[in-house]
């Protein structure tokens, strides 16, 4: 019984999602579901193909390998319970490799105040299945659906280190830091469980996926418009350097590249003293509107935000 | 730093053992971990390599990923209560078999009482990583390390089916039951959560990796041993002819392959009307020693059992 017909040219995860079970959870369409008992779960997948950069460690791929699933849940305002890892690892890894990814997922649950709670190894090309697990503790998650017009857009963080770090691998410019931030990226879970406290915040995501597509997606599911302002945006120190030693837009950087790990939110604009009494480190950098664009301001004027790379 | 030394020969996964995080939840070592929130959480991967025998559909292949994991959380007690589902498809896989397996993956959740609430699709091999969620709904979770001597060992229905698939895929004997115990495997939910109602079970495990195995396994983490009783075991109403047309010895397919989703289980001996009075089908096939042998009774001589292949 074809549930698809061949004209269809939809991606597989968009087909995906008629299968995605939605009674009494949060989901699909949000970085982790909630169970009806109130865990917090998601999965992702990484790879040497796809998520293993020249000059990465393989306890860093560890890392990483976790990290990604934290933030998923972190952005929700979860606070991490487990994590089980799954891998598919050639059987020609040497031992200490493997040995090295495990340590580098080990020591990011440990970072995120939790443990590896099982797992399973097949041989496979060099895949790790994460899967991070949360509680939400009686918080109300924050979704991507929440923002309203007149709401404040902000990120917990500078951006365009890891687009930096891209850059850095590829052109050999010295930025070590930047680099790190792309192999070590951090998830923002204390950051995530304070602003979910603040009962401020209308909607979050991590910025996984980079700051245009992540600001496009979060705008789509909430059925607003945002309006971001070029000079509100805090740059990672090495940016503009990355940017002018190799010709890319600073814009580029900042907008197009993914592996940020800083969550992008809004926030009712009445609310904002509970914002800034959770002492979480954050930067305003526009407002949501009730137009269906996503633009920036810079330099006076208004230009369309797209989806990046990601 | 090195974490292993050259020469240290322990499997891959009895290495990553170190790593499992063990403060305040069950496991590593039983079929599941148990959350400090009461959530019971498995992930198992299966690939196209080594899980999908001649003869499987698509369907099928997604159906066994969601299942082997739904019976690691059913041997605990577990309810399900979501399931994640990360794919590693060939990028030239047909759409139509992509969507066979999440079909497939639908279909057992559902049968489950539960349903897929999130994943991840990456390009890969062909490797599912599948994670079931359950709640134990305050039963108490059924371990592999509870066994006493003096309990009853039972199983929750006849073995060697799967084996008897095995065999007619090799030979093709016409046994379409028995293939499709291997195809279609039933994770054990309703039997699981009722036996652990009945607070009699003293252990409880899956037999996925075969009953010489499983036995083994369950009496090494309960530091017991056990009896069984050849006459006892019931057996698949195909196991004697695929025995018999290819010549391979009764005793091999009934402990030796995998691919078993019956419950095995001990009992309390005292405690055998609470069994009974919750209406699961169960075979005692022998008694839990405090030997530290897993012993074979037939035709009135005993002999060790072994792990089987898996």
């Amino acid at each position: 019984m074809p549930l698809l017909s061949d004209t269809d040219e939809r991606s597989l995860i968009d087909d995906f999602r008629s299968f995605i079970h939605t009674d009494g959870i949060i989901g699909p369409g949000d970085d982790a579901a909630i169970l009806s008992n109130g865990t917090v779960a998601s999965t992702d997948m990484v790879s040497f193909d796809r998520h293993f950069p020249a000059g990465m460690t393989y306890e860093q791929f560890g890392w990483y390998a976790a990290a990604v699933n934290f933030s998923d849940i972190a952005s929700m305002g979860a606070r991490p319970i487990g994590f089980l890892a799954g891998l598919a690892l050639p059987d020609n890894l040497e031992k200490q490799n493997a040995y090295d990814i495990m340590s580098g997922i080990s020591q990011c649950c440990e970072y995120c105040g939790t443990g590896v709670i099982g797992g399973d190894t097949k041989p496979g090309p060099g895949i790790i299945a994460g899967t991070a697990l949360g509680s939400m503790d009686g918080r109300k998650p924050m979704l991507r659906s929440g923002a309203n017009p007149g709401d404040i857009i902000a990120v917990t963080g500078p951006l365009g280190g890891p687009a930096s770090g891209f850059l850095d691998i590829e052109y050999g410019l010295g930025l070590t830091s930047a680099r790190n931030s792309l192999y070590v990226p951090i998830p923002k879970v204390a950051e995530g469980i304070a602003l979910a406290e603040t009962n401020a915040v209308t909607s979050c995501m991590d910025i996984s996926d980079g700051l245009g597509t992540t600001l496009n997606t979060l705008c789509s599911q909430s059925n607003v418009g945002a309006l971001v302002e070029w000079d509100f945006i805090p740059k990672d120190e090495h940016t503009m350097e990355a940017a002018e030693s190799t010709g890319t837009p600073l814009r580029e950087l900042l907008f197009d590249f993914g592996g940020e790990y800083e969550l992008l939110f809004t926030a009712d604009k009445n609310r904002l003293k509970q914002l800034y009494d959770s002492e979480v480190e954050f930067h305003i950098i526009g407002m949501v509107n009730d137009s269906d664009r996503v633009e920036l301001l810079k330099d006076g004027e208004r230009s369309v935000i797209g989806y990046g790379r990601y």
